[in-house]
């Protein structure tokens, strides 16, 4: 593995899914894996699970850990091409890359969408410049369009807890106080898709009409615009806010009654319920959820370090 | 031992002093210790001393170490219950300790009173609430009421460093130029206080009328309003300003001739000066002390390290 | 070696820079010598090469490495003597200087000149008192003057580098968008200064009246007004912007025909490019330049590791 950057990186769903909770039981087993090379992680954005998960899970291979607060710690950076640098940027990606690509051997980032223009953030301009120039395996942390370590760490989480052996998955939009990203349940959405094809589960994406994710995520998933039908008999359900991408960015303000809670879990089968963290209780679910017995949302975290950790010995094992 | 936030939580005050001091000698002695597992170092405010030396005892105990400015490098927190999160906070408290429960096996965290109300601060809401939804152990770096590492860095440095037997340690208040928190002050006398039922020292407490500490942290401490008094034949002085605790977080502005300098010095029995630092010179303390040979603070912020190195020890024992 | 904050710190640089290319091949051969010592590296500014290499040097060796952002993570510094700290600063560099010596073995530490005063950049006050006050081994990360592993990495390159025995190496100046330190350029011409009286190479300084560096650094050096005429036959050209030093901080606006392009780089010999990054692209390096073939940027920076390296192995030797 060269990169991970979306689930197209994976020769083999069901086997790294199967490696990663191999790896959980024993998670030091390839502790000298690591020993004398350095991941570099690069936050553009906070982050509080990327940021932790990566390095503990780094640590169990006896990786270094270098963490970079980029434009905090270092300068900010211009990733436009061929344009005088006289405004704040001080370093161009090129260089900042490259030099990244001299001193690690693996750089893992986090470059969230900026949600102004939707060609910016789809072009995913930065993560593809880092790729290029620091000629070393990159790893997305969430990046313009898609958030593959949460979604490896999400088809864990359920092959972990599922009680029948083609659960049936739902994605559910929930009302939010500001726009957000796509680029989590894009990711859900591509993993789902895929694992569908490969019959582990069904999948279904549920949201107000005009709602509609980018369709190159979304091949095989059937879509339903009544939450209640599309709930109906759900295994896991994964509750989840976002912006348009038809309307780029613009909040849906119209979505009060897709708030998450027991009522909507109700036409469920008796669902377990995921979401990524950080969630705004009380906004888009409920605390009776997040405080009840359904709630996998600790676990799903907690399956971040060995997503994290299966992706890094992938690719510690072809440097 | 299963966490670590009060003198309340050692057994044997006399036994982990001594036990400091001999892993003082040999620090890396029990290097591998900690192999694989890690601790989790949160601050929600600045810090040199907490956040260098409880790195520096993992790393000699071979402790992975992961350091968060928490709502710098993740996300604003609400530590409320039962709101609707539609305002700053993007994370509960809930969530991120259980979270942070996931990915370390010992969390350490600064969380300093905000010194806007009483009850607030006292109920040390966030500290609680890590250790109640991380579910792991939690050492306190100083949070709302105590600063337990730094009170048992300065009984080892008393112990260390005593010429009698039993020495007469003076806590006295100093003037400062904004209104600190009770947290040292109150941690202070809680240690002193116990080690003097232990026979260990004698300890008495001077301020002006009206900054008493709330009583349950002084309970057999000598409170005496005459500095000069107070401090004769002091074998160990202990400056530290603080602000009100019956008038919440009001400065004392009347307290000039509380400055501790060499003419103060002189009441006492050649005394040792102890501070917690940072230290503003010339405001509470005059340079003069800092620079002398009485003073005590350096070594005293050198032993912060085996302080929490005998912590750490005794919490990944019973791990 | 005691410290490190200038070539004067080396006995014998033909011997270091051929001990950092050695140790080059064989990064982790010394990966013991560090273990359970503690490189404390201190930032008062923002740093991505400094920040990264420094670090991975450190663990090339076994060094446990505690970064600290300061006035970010700590508190802000008071530098000046025997003032009343009743202002911003809430601790003093003397016990700072002094904790962070209980806690680390060597110390690390970028300090940038702030710009405004010549007195007090060139004083360099807050280095020397972090040596004075911390008792320990200080490597200079850039401070008032002088970028020492910057200039060792520098002359790694161009003896890695050199197509003939003696090249001929040129610093030029070069137009910015502000004010730029003189710490660079003073440590590059004192290091070339240093390597030409040793019959390692010839070095020739180029820039428009008035930029004249401080003649302490740059002894023996040629100075060449004429851009043209000292680009001729070079070797090596390194390309730096620097800011009045007599007229001080002042900026030099007039300058613009001193922009370093491929029509620069016909009067050489075919030079390799060298600048110590951050660069901004079209204002004092043309793109054509950085993108082309003779451009040693990248390797200059990764050669910071080996500088850095070789640097700490010395230190540690005499630890």
């Amino acid at each position: 593995m060269r990169k991970f950057t979306s689930v197209k990186d994976v020769a083999d769903i069901h086997k790294i899914v199967g490696d990663a909770i191999e790896l959980k039981e024993k998670p030091l087993l390839d502790s000298k894996l690591g020993i004398g090379k350095t991941l570099g992680i690069i936050f553009m954005n906070p982050s509080l699970r990327s940021r932790i998960s990566t390095q503990k899970a780094a640590m169990n291979l006896g990786l270094n850990t270098i963490v970079i607060n980029m434009e905090k710690d270092c300068w900010a950076l211009e990733t436009r091409d061929n344009v005088i640098m006289d405004e704040i940027a001080g370093e161009h990606i090129k260089e900042a890359a490259a030099v990244l690509g001299e001193y690690c051997d693996i750089i893992a980032v986090r470059d969230l969408p900026k949600m102004k223009s939707r060609d910016d953030d789809y072009s995913e301009n930065f993560l593809k410049k880092l790729i290029e120039y620091s000629d070393v395996p990159v790893i997305s942390l969430e990046c313009g369009t898609l958030h593959p370590l949460q979604s490896l760490a999400d088809l864990i989480t359920i092959e972990e807890n599922k009680r029948i052996k083609k659960p049936k998955v739902v994605l559910t939009w929930a009302p939010h106080i500001k726009p957000l990203p796509q680029a989590v349940p894009n990711s859900f959405s591509e993993w789902m898709c895929r694992a569908q094809r490969e019959g582990l589960l069904d999948f279904v994406i549920t949201h107000p009409k005009g709602l509609e994710l980018k369709s190159e995520f979304t091949e095989g998933a059937t879509i339903d615009y009544d939450q209640n039908h599309a709930l109906s008999d759900a295994d896991f359900v994964y509750v989840k806010s976002w912006s348009s991408y038809s309307d780029y960015g613009e909040n849906f303000s119209n979505g009060g009654d897709w708030f998450f809670d027991n009522q909507k879990l109700k036409f469920t089968n008796d669902a377990y319920v995921m979401h990524c963290l950080p969630v705004r209780r009380g906004v888009d679910i409920a605390d009776e959820i997040l405080d009840g017995p359904n709630s996998l949302v600790i676990k799903e975290a907690g399956n971040r370090v060995y997503a994290a950790q299966i992706i890094l010995k992938e690719i510690l094992g072809k440097l």
